[in-house]
This record gives structure tokens, sequence and C-alpha cells, in this order.
């Protein structure tokens, strides 16, 4: 019997179109002959938006709501005002498929070298909320462009929203070996949303008796961070914060070239999508110098969360193989150079 | 002609006490015989709090209001509700005061191992705005306690704020050997905040032509803090993101033990106030186990924003000589004998 996976492509901006060439080539060498993969591309991001100031048009919305899965490349541009494709694109498509898991592994593979000093042990991963806080577009200016203009941001936080992802991230943590728990909050500050999160966080353990828990607050988060890595294992914490944590997570396990991410809604409802954790990168994008690693540590989360296992640990073996023998690489390699060493051990 | 210093001092919870007498037994040794110090104590924190239910009385904000600086240690004690203090007291204080230059240098001194590899050089210090933001305290939870709570928490962002610490960061930028100024916030996705910063950041660079500006989100900010620290220089950012990439530089530079800080009100309408970065870190309080040293350097600071320049240079300087030769200690020291030597070389 064959399978179908259709798979929806938004490569994007910048360096978003190198690397996610790259992602695919790998992903067709792991899957089994008799999955047939259907990829349908989306023109999004700034070509589109200049030429029809479209961002996320409904009907594309529609038809993507029909995929198995979405993989994106990167969005942003600095010819579009900040924001706009943020917004309009990245950030609609998380909210209208209610990704509230925005999951991002913190692993420094064999052979990386890490910032730290001592390059430590460092495999976490980050359970981020990805469907509320100060992400829900709730602010305003008034008397805009003038000398009494005043702003706001509103983060609007849930027992709904908040519940759904510290279980999500206690059922990680239980099946992991540690088995250790991490709330990272603002809880002394902002009192109201902090609170509900740790209520939450402290009833749902209540019925997690082997997971061993603890809270940071994220400024004191981020010194751990740099001086004891090794000491995190699962982390749940809110859009922004987790916003914050993961790129100082990736830069500490030897940077955003290696970052993977997956915005899973794990009820199925709507399809997950999956986009390394950098941006598009315009100073370097079309030079074939981006590293598609990280958007291919993505197909890889992607194929876990389809069900193809064996095919997604195939994709990390070869990517711990090939970062295991970097530093020995007397030349730089390509970023197609780079996705066809890695389609090959895949392969092989 | 005799001066006299009136000092507040609020040594507070855990190893504020500690830290707070060898600071003030290095301000003494580096004032002039002619200046007279008048200390007053102020008991709040924890205890009060348990003892009166207090956190701060109106009579003594009043009486603060007549000191010349103030001096405080740590807040924030686990037998009080997260917020409690920190709200009623210590930002309670800042807003009060309206400090809204909140200043904290991330130096890396000689001979301090950073915990990143290859010690750079850092040298940068953050302005932090300390009187808005997701600070205000402006947020609520509806149907607390109950499966279908609700919290908020709104970041308030005004025009006259924001341009007041912009211009003294850029102030302080014109000032430094290297001019350079950058602008961190998170633009792309808190669009109505971070416009306003960034209008407002821009136009006042039109009157520093000999500034050199720079903006970063806040989350590929924390990636520099780590693997490129020595691009900063003057760094300007809100009240949670300067909370945020301030413990994060503490780590880079050796660690919260001797991180610095003042809030600063430039106007000097009312008391600007001064204190390590670090919490009250009640696993070690009364053991002498706390490093004094940021609230020495944060008396120096204190000193040089009253007009004591040379003062405040002879404690950073007897600071930056003790760590240069910490690392050949064959033992730890106490709290006191820290303080004990810091003194001695200023005197001396
Ligand atoms: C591009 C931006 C909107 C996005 C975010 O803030 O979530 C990015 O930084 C990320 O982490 O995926
Ligand atoms: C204790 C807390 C309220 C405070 C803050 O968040 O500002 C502290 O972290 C700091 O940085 O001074």
């Amino acid at each position: 019997m064959s399978r179908t996976l259709r798979l929806a492509v938004i490569p994007g901006d910048g360096i978003g179109q190198e690397v996610v060439a790259e992602g695919l080539k790998v992903l067709s060498s792991a899957l089994p002959a008799d999955v047939k993969v259907e990829t349908a591309e989306y023109d999004l991001g700034a070509r589109r938006y200049h030429a029809t100031g479209e961002t996320l048009p409904d009907g594309v919305l529609e038809e993507l709501k029909g995929a198995d899965a979405i993989l994106l490349g990167a969005i942003g541009d600095p010819s579009v005002p900040s924001g706009v494709l943020e917004r309009g694109l990245l950030l609609k498509l998380r909210f209208a498929f209610d990704h509230h898991v925005n999951l991002r592994p913190g692993k420094l593979f064999p052979g990386v070298a890490s910032p730290l000093a001592g390059n430590p042990d460092i495999d976490f991963v980050v359970v981020r909320e990805g469907t509320e806080g100060p992400y829900v577009g709730n602010g305003g200016s008034l008397r805009t462009g003038t000398d009494q203009e005043i702003a706001t941001e509103v983060s609007l936080n849930t027992a709904f929203g908040i519940e759904r992802v510290v279980r999500d991230a206690f059922a990680r943590a239980q099946a992991r070996p540690r088995k250790k728990l991490t709330l990272v909050h603002k809880n002394n500050v902002l009192v109201h949303a902090g609170h509900l999160w740790k209520r939450i966080f402290d009833s749902v353990a209540a019925e997690y008796p082997e997971v061993t828990t603890d809270y940071l607050h994220v400024d004191a988060a981020t010194i751990f961070f740099v001086t004891q890595p090794e000491r995190f294992d699962v982390i749940v914490t809110d859009n922004l914060f987790g916003d914050i944590l993961t790129d100082l997570a990736a830069a500490v396990t030897g940077g955003i070239g290696l970052a993977a991410s997956g915005n899973i809604n794990p009820t199925g409802a709507f399809p997950s999508m999956f986009e390394p954790v950098h941006g598009s990168a315009p100073d370097i994008a079309g030079q074939g110098k981006a590293d598609p690693t990280a958007t291919i540590l993505s197909v890889a989360m992607l194929l876990g969360h389809l069900g193809y296992a064996a095919e997604a640990a195939k994709i990390e073996d070869a990517v711990a193989a090939d970062l295991a023998e970097r530093a020995s690489l007397t030349a730089p390699r390509t970023t197609s150079q780079i996705g066809d060493a890695l389609a090959a051990r895949v392969a092989g």
C-alpha cells in the first residue's frame, strides 16, 4: 500500500528558499520508496507582499489546512516594515492553526563548539507557548506620531491555554530519562500572568510525581543558560520568554544554523508547521552560505510528528555524524553541499 | 567647609544586610575626612512585612525623599508570596522616585573568568528604562483560581518616557570612546511599543551624528551577548528586556556577584537608588559567603552620581586590582574579608 505525504512548503524570504530546498532533498532521501511526497509550494513573503499587498490570503490559509504538515523557511525582509510579514504571515499561521506547542530543542552535538568555555553537556528542550502572551497582537497607540504618543501591548493569558501547554511539557518531561521540568516566567513582576502559570504548573505537577519541578524567573534563567546549561531538561514558558530563551539556547549550542523548531498543534485539528529558528538573513541570501542544518533538523521533527520516527532518527543521526566531522573540514561547504552530504548519509 | 552626605540605607532581605555593611565600609574609607556621612537605616523587607504587613509605609517614603541617595541591598524572601515585596517595595521606590534611567554596566574586569570561551573584551553599559513597559503593574485577572481564569499584563509606553531615556543613552554613547548605541526591542512582534521606541530612537539619533546606531531584536541580542559581546558599547532598552539582558550581561562578565546598578533620576527631583543586580540569595544568607563586590561597585556609582568622581574611581580601581588577584588566592574570603581588603586598598 502506498502512502502520500502532503507537504505545504513556504520558502519565504532571504535564505529561506535555499535552506528549504536542502530540507526537501533530505526528506526525500529519508522516506521509504512507497511514500509519495506531494509538495505544494506557496509564494508568500516579501516578494508577494510587494507585488500584491498580500501577506496570507484567506484562500491560501484555506488550502494549507489540507496539508499534513507545513515546512517554512524564513520570513522577513528589510524592504517590508518590521512586523508586517511577521504578524501577517508567520504569527498568523501559528495563531490560525493553533500551534500552541512551540517545540525547540537545545542540544549541543558532539564535535560542535559552544561559545561557552569547557563545552558543557547541553541537551534540553524548550516548550514555548505559541498562541498567547504578549504575542496576541492586542495593543495599539494613541496620538501616534506625536510627542504625546502612548503605545500599549497587552499580554493575554488563559488557564485553558496555559494548561494545555503545561500538560504537554509534563508529558515530555515524564518521557525523558531525567524527568525534570522547569517553569520560566517573571512572577515577581508580572504577577497576574505569572501566578496563573505557577498555579497551573503546580496543579499539573501533582499528577506527575516522578517529574522533578523547578521555577526560575526569566532573568535568572538566562544566567543558568550560560553558567549551568546542563541543569535543564524540559523548560516550559510563555511565548515571549520562549522566543528569547530559544535564541540564547541556539547560541550556546553552536548557533542558529543548527536550531530546529516545530509549531505543533497536538490535536491534529490543523497542520503543524516546522521551521528553523533563524531568520531570513538577507545579508547572505542567494550566496550558498546559509547552513541548511537547522531546516534539515526541522524536517526530522516534521517526520517524527507525522509518525515517521525511524526516518526522523536517521536524519538526526546523519546530522550528528556530519557535525562530528565538520571541525576537521578544511574548506567551508555551500548550502547545497551540506544538503547533499546529509542526503547521502541518510540514504546510505 | 565640611559637607554632609545623607544616605538612606535599605539592607533588605537575605544577604542584603551583609553586602550593604561592606558597601558602607568602603564608602567611608573612600570619602575625604571633611565629608560627614549621615546614614539612616530603614528596616524594610520580609521581616517588616511579617511583623506589620507593611512593605513601604507612606511615612518612610516621605522620609526617603530627603536623602541624597539610597543604598539598597536586596529584596525578596521565599516566606513572602512572589511579587509582594518586589512590587510593594523595590518597584514602588523605582516608580515613586521616577528612576527612569536604570544603569547597568557590563564589564569583564581583567583577571575575571567569563563563562564564554576565549574571555572576550566586554565593556558596555545597559540603559534600561525604569518606569514604564510591562513593569507598570497594569494587569489583572478574571475568574481567578478557576479553569476559566484569564490574566492580563499591559505594557504602557509613552513618547515622553521613552524620549528621556533614549536621550540619556545617546548622551552616554557620545561621551564614550566608541560612541555606539544599540536599541534593543522586539518591534517585529510588539509593533506598537516597538515602533514608538524606534521612531524616537531614530529622531534623537539625528541630533547625534557622531554616534553609530544599531537595532536588534531582543532575541537576537541574547545571541550576540554570548557570541560577540565586544560589539556592544551602550544599549538602550525597555524595562523588561533590560531586566533580562542585564542578568545575562552579569553572567558573561563573571557573575551577579560583580554586577552593579543605579536607579537614577537624572532630574534630581528625587533621590537615586543604587543596588547590586543580584537578589537576596536566602540560601547563603548570614554565612559570610556573599560577594559584596557588586554592592561596592554600586557604591562607586552612587558616589559618582553625587559628584564624587575621584572617590568613585578610587573604588573602581581598588575593585579592579582586587579582582586581578583573586584567581591566585588559595582560600575563599568571607564577605567582610573582601570588604576589608577593598576598604584598605581604597584608603591606602
Ligand atoms: C520572526 C519572529 C516573529 C519570530 C518570533 O518572535 O516568534 C522568531 O523570532 C521566532 O523565534 O520564531
Ligand atoms: C527583583 C525584581 C523585581 C527586579 C526586576 O525585575 O527589576 C530584579 O530582577 C532587578 O533586575 O533589579
